[in-house]
């Protein structure tokens, strides 16, 4: 492999040649897949059509409660209890909800601009300005929402072990219109970053300016290892409480991609006050989610060894499509100088960084090869990678096949974006 | 029967002890029973136990989408073509949700509040005061949105053939905080109600002096009869549109009542700009609601006469409870003086009228009795019935054994209450 950052122009040039050449038999080959979005593939899905028949015709009751009728505000004790240990927390403490957990988030910061939430002084929207801190590169609709609501965006470097904390510690503890920050703490988006316990605690810790802050707690990939380890991060919950800040954690998950995508269970958790006060929000706009659902979710799950053996069956289908992305990079783009790409431990997402001002051509490229992949800029707050360096990668709904094609037809866009850059510099 | 109000005093000193032994022998009885809330019983719940296995395991396309992976914002367009005749729509101007239409309000409300709705020149929490119109009586969770967000409520009575137009004309026409009026069109909860066509045509003409001015059309009981008369209100969504106001209707729907209360189907219908700036919003709090339910309700439904023949079976099982309740009301309180009440074709709910005063404290005594009855003046924003003399009564949820013992208990209280009333006058 060469490193393009030490050739001379005359090799460049023809390197670009030739990185010109392999892209349009690319082009050529007429594929058309779609690497945007962190999207199960039909084959994860069939591991749970179990659900499509359950909880089956005469079963309706959890307990005395039926199911099928109104009631239950904060969903079936059963399927809490099930759950909450895999947020770390007491199931009295965890709220069920719609089929995700980013409308959790979404409602959480809706409540809060029209209502504040338990700690605050006043409705948000009545403030001044408020501003979120995100880590980056992070989850664009972590972001849609902030933009959605006028609430500004601050972005904090993201390290190996989490956000940069001296960073964090600085902004929150002076300026109280900070009132959360967005964190995917274990196999974040899209980096597949796990927290260390520093940083946890830190969180947990610091003094902030507005009494109402927010760690805004997406752990949306708490159970969906890629190796045979089954990493743990640090509870944030009980960090905060043993520091006095027993309100800051708003803790979110959902079992969208342990179940189906598009009909699982979300979860809301937090303190005590912060239940009590999500619960007196949605008892306006609910009688309860969908408890049949939920049902069908604990028939399903059974015990958390339920999840555990279900997502052990994810992994055999993910992990080598993560492997052969990887892979491909290794033999093609490794010591080319012009990239380097994350090797996440879980989750959904490979996070590649090309030269500074390369990242949107290749997504450009890419496209014109009918490759889609998740639009550069979009891991940064509105859309704007300052270095335009960051692309997202989400191998998990195409097939092996189809990501080793995929995995080319990424390797030949940054060939050629690249040498393209170097040979205008 | 013996009309209390031409009573001499002596008669009425007898009358008072009778009823007070009446309603000890009820207490006797130790009966414990609730009439307080829409619920469908146990047995209609049944109707729908299909669902409970549906749409079956090897089941998960509708077209040919994947149901269980994420999309579909709007919602299955098979199920969409299903439904949006029930309310007078077309298909791609409805919006499938959650398992209920209370969210749809409540949201509805909130997104205008933070965004505005398209017609607005700003979000509604900019404005200094935000007012809506409440028939009444009315919806108590309808009231209870207004109350969670500091909107004011002006309660407009509600006529024979719906709210008091000229008044409800009036106050929109020079009040530009009107922003809203709550409607249950069809069998009003809990009056019954139905909107005669000159309601709903001048609810769609009347000029408003606020641009962005909705009716919430919150069309609960679209196809719940009572009777064998399928009754048909006028389409407001049309009307609005013939009126030069076509963004006026916000409809909201579901089947919690055709198919499962806790597991049904929400329903949002609208204009095109309407249901444009509602996908605009929830685009930034979900990948699309459950599908799975959506097509187990597509498998079970099948067509609009499914849905009328299931109806049809609701019918036979709610039909004897509210004539068991109106054939002892008129064996016991007719011609009596001191109460009168709806006979509703449909939807789930009998008002009951007393004596001024006197609402309350029959409540309580039906409650000292073990007959829990929704609260007097949850008919009124702020639970505020100026007259005292509005019961809601939910004949829905007991079997007809009880319904009659309900019956009985409600009997006696009002009879003690009124003549205590009358004596102490």
């Amino acid at each position: 492999m060469t490193n393009l950052l030490r050739m001379s122009p005359e090799e460049l040039r023809g390197y670009h040649a030739q990185a010109r050449t392999r892209y349009e038999q690319f082009v050529a080959r007429g594929v058309k897949l779609n690497l945007t979005r962190g999207k199960p593939a039909a084959l994860q899905l069939d591991l749970s059509n179990e659900l499509l028949g359950l909880p089956g015709r005469g079963d309706f009751l959890s307990g005395t409660i039926d199911c099928r009728n109104y009631g239950e505000l904060q969903g079936l004790p059963e399927l809490r209890a099930l759950l909450a240990p895999v947020f770390g927390v007491s199931a009295d403490r965890v709220i069920l909800g719609e089929n995700s957990s980013l409308s959790f988030m979404h409602d959480a910061v809706a409540f809060s601009l029209l209502k504040g939430n338990c700690d605050s002084e006043r409705p948000w929207h009545q403030e001044p300005r408020i501003a979120f801190l995100c880590p980056v590169p992070g989850y664009d609709r972590h972001f849609f929402i902030c933009q959605e609501f006028g609430i500004d965006m601050i972005p904090v470097p993201l390290s190996d072990a989490g956000p940069d904390m001296s960073v964090v510690e600085r902004l929150v503890a002076s300026d109280p219109a900070i009132k959360g920050i967005w964190c995917v703490p274990k196999y974040s988006n899209p980096t597949g970053t796990v927290y260390s316990e520093a940083t946890v605690t830190r969180l947990a810790r610091m003094p902030t300016a507005a009494r109402d802050f927010r760690v805004f707690w997406d752990n949306a990939y708490a159970v969906h290892h890629l190796t045979e380890e089954r990493l743990e991060i640090a509870n944030l919950d009980a960090e905060c409480a043993r520091h006095g800040h027993p309100n800051r954690a708003f803790i979110f998950g959902s079992t969208s991609k342990v179940t189906f995508a598009g009909g699982g269970v979300g979860i809301f958790a937090g303190s005590k006050d912060n239940v009590a006060w999500y619960l007196k929000r949605i008892e306006k706009r609910t009688l309860g989610g969908d408890k049949v659902n939920q049902l069908r979710h604990l028939r399903l799950l059974q015990d958390t060894g339920g999840i555990d053996r279900l997502m052990d069956r994810h992994r055999a289908i993910l992990a080598p499509k993560f492997a052969k992305l990887l892979d491909e990079f290794d033999a093609q783009l490794g010591n080319t100088g012009i990239a380097s790409w994350t090797r996440p431990k879980g989750g959904y997402f490979i996070t590649l960084e090309v030269l500074d001002g390369c990242a949107k051509q290749v997504v450009k490229l890419a496209k014109q090869a009918g490759l889609e992949l998740t639009p550069a800029g979009n891991t940064h707050p509105h859309g704007n990678d300052p270095r335009d360096s960051i692309i997202r990668l989400a191998p998990s709904f195409p097939d092996l096949n189809e990501v080793s094609q995929a995995a080319e037809g990424v390797v030949v866009s940054v060939l050629l974006a690249c040498s393209e850059k170097l040979l205008a510099a």
